[in-house]
């Protein structure tokens, strides 16, 4: 089965508003094996609302309209729909009751526009809004089905949840499992020909590549009757890919890298500090967005400036002059200091050149260097990174959340 | 003018995915006057993206696509959009020798899906791209204009405001001029009541609030032929709304606090250290996002621990002990401690219960206090802010950061 999904709002078209309805309903209509070829958004306008009816009841079996359903005279989705249909609009009275009641219960009168919610294209179903004033309708004909759900994303899901999703489900034979399985260290372009063999021969489940800023996440998509066939289906790919990828998969589905270098540090009971020069904070902010990471997370030093690095993290004035403050001597000293001075297990240090400026030919924008010291052991890593200085910025603190992630799995 | 907007992306279909691009080019569109009457959205297969390309002919002057640009098969949009046409993809050398030197740059060597990336349709017009190795295309024929731009935000909004946006400004003759206006520290309804008048009485240009974390947004809009005419409109709102709202309005446009506050310490040459405890660094690393912030700013010392907090800032056992971590006492110390150990004019602290956990009756989550030590005289600021973990803490960096600034203007 096919669905389409047609969004009516001027505000759409204007960019006052984005489309989340489309994403909401993609989820759910994926999740019940229905495929969505289409999305269509279209203004608050009769003739254009119908021709996207039109259009889509050529291509889909199932119609899905969101909005255009209120009290004012540029509210026109079912008089577009039923025109395109053929089907004459009725007052519903039960509907007007409801509308009445509604308005008594919060202390007000129905003015007259509010009636226009009530009118129903003849012969279709009601679908009840329980947070809203106009009624959702469906409607079943010549072997296609419409629903006209309405606007506002508070009356709309509940009205999906409650009504459209399990009649759809008795329709549906097949449904759609997802998992996604989150890559770092490696470009898309990498995943691309190392599992090449997997993209090439993939039918079901589906495997997909997307690039996230300084990761990738790889979508596995099994379509079945039966969600226990979806769950071995995923999980023999997800077999196949983790044994080409290995430890460059880091987490699944919504997991961040913090989150899973933040388990990583609670379940090893390893404590942390960190001394961050051009990431200026943002590891830190990343790791303390997880809750409960106080207890492994203690500090992090932000040393901009040579004196903070010298003062604060015992890095010495030598090394900064001989070798600079961007060098692997520097990222070595930061970290070892800021361990030693926490008393933490683990000490991480950045230091990096984001510019724009302050780049030269030996050590140009995007020059970081990563140290990494785990009880007195210290190892450095050289990284260059592309972009302006927040992409700069947020790839290296991605790389140096992963160079913990890999010591720990490790360890 | 009327301009069609198609994003290409199995992921949109699927709801991965919400459909940004659609909104931001909505909005940059309706800016320049033209008409946007449709969005589509359509997965990676390539008839579907010719149909919808070709639906998109008959009724808009302008097509813009986004996504489908990528190195890999299932990255489709020139091959589509080229075949509709009747035009013929041909190598770029241009492009291509930029795709190896953005490699080169990270140190990596390009894989030969990427070449694909550097295939453009005969006659066409590239567009670079300064942030991905994809570059855009712009067509014109037979009276119709067509723009493929990069499906990843990051890519695609700085190519549309460097590339087509002056493209089609010459092309457009009517025009809406913005402005924002950028206020903190009052609420959306407490502006509502304060601007009533100006509210109620506007016709052109318009006046609307939007609310964001922590702040709102005024958007000033003149709608005129000319672009003197609309300044002058502009600046006659943007006056009566500063007489009202004052030292409430920070910014302009797309002018960050963070930004604000950078500048202002620049200008006037005073430098800053902060002490964070529960904003976890968020503070340091929305100051080191602006370039050029290491004249002013030297370190941050996120102290999550209570033993950091005595040791780096200098926090007296005695007043965690009797008042506790979150107090206005701590954070006095914090700020004090961290102007004097940094040497710098400004001390700035903050510390508070980020939630979900660690709340009580007398100190709920969501409790913070601020710091403010100016060359010695410490100023301190207690605050309850609402919602999860994360809004949390941006709240408390908006606060915090508004302190800074709210002080250094009257200096």
């Amino acid at each position: 089965m096919k669905c389409e999904i047609i969004a009516v709002g001027t505000e759409l078209l204007l960019g006052n508003i984005v489309n989340t309805n489309a994403q909401y309903l993609s989820q759910k209509l994926a999740d019940l094996g229905i495929d969505v070829y289409y999305h269509q958004v279209v203004g608050d306008n009769k003739k254009r609302i119908q021709e996207a009816i039109i259009n889509g009841m050529k291509r889909a079996d199932i119609l899905i309209t969101t909005g255009g359903l209120g009290p004012t005279d540029d509210d026109l989705t079912k008089e577009a729909v039923s025109e395109a249909l053929g089907l004459t609009l009725a007052l519903h009275q039960e509907s007007l009751d409801k509308i009445v009641n509604f308005f008594n219960s919060i202390g007000r009168e129905m003015v007259e526009c509010n009636k226009k919610q009530a009118y129903i294209p003849e012969g279709s179903q009601i679908l009840i809004n329980n947070n809203g004033t106009a009624p959702g309708v469906l409607i079943e004909k010549e072997n296609k089905i419409i629903v006209l759900l309405p606007g506002p994303p508070k009356e709309l899901m509940p009205m999906f949840e409650e009504s459209v999703f399990p009649y759809l489900r008795k329709k549906s034979k097949s449904m759609i499992k997802s998992k996604i399985l989150r890559v770092t260290g490696v470009g898309e372009s990498t995943i691309q020909e190392m599992l090449n063999d997997l993209f090439i021969n993939q039918t079901n489940p589906t495997l997909a590549p997307y690039a996230k800023d300084g990761e990738v996440h790889l979508r596995i998509s099994a379509k079945t009757e039966d969600e226990k066939e979806a769950d071995c289906l995923i999980a023999k790919m997800e077999a196949n890919v983790r044994n080409i990828l290995k430890e460059n998969v880091y987490g699944v589905d919504d997991e961040t890298l913090e989150e899973v270098v933040a388990k990583l540090l609670m379940d090893k009971n390893m404590t942390i500090a960190l001394a961050e020069s051009c990431t200026g904070g943002l590891i830190a902010s990343r790791l303390t967005d997880i809750p409960g990471v106080s207890a492994v997370f203690m500090n992090s030093i932000v040393s901009y400036s040579n004196q903070s690095k010298q003062q604060f993290l015992g890095v010495s004035e030598d090394t900064i002059r001989v070798y600079g403050a961007v060098s692997r001597e520097t990222a070595y000293e930061m970290a070892e200091g800021v361990q030693k001075n926490s008393n933490t297990n683990i000490g991480l240090s950045v230091t990096g050149i984001a510019g724009p400026d302050g780049g030269s030919i030996e050590k140009p924008v995007g020059l970081f260097y990563i140290g990494l010291a785990i009880n007195g052991k210290v190892e450095t890593y050289k990284h260059m990174f592309a972009g302006n200085r927040k992409k700069i910025k947020w790839t290296a603190s991605v790389r140096a959340l992963d160079a913990v992630r890999r010591a720990l799995i490790s360890i």
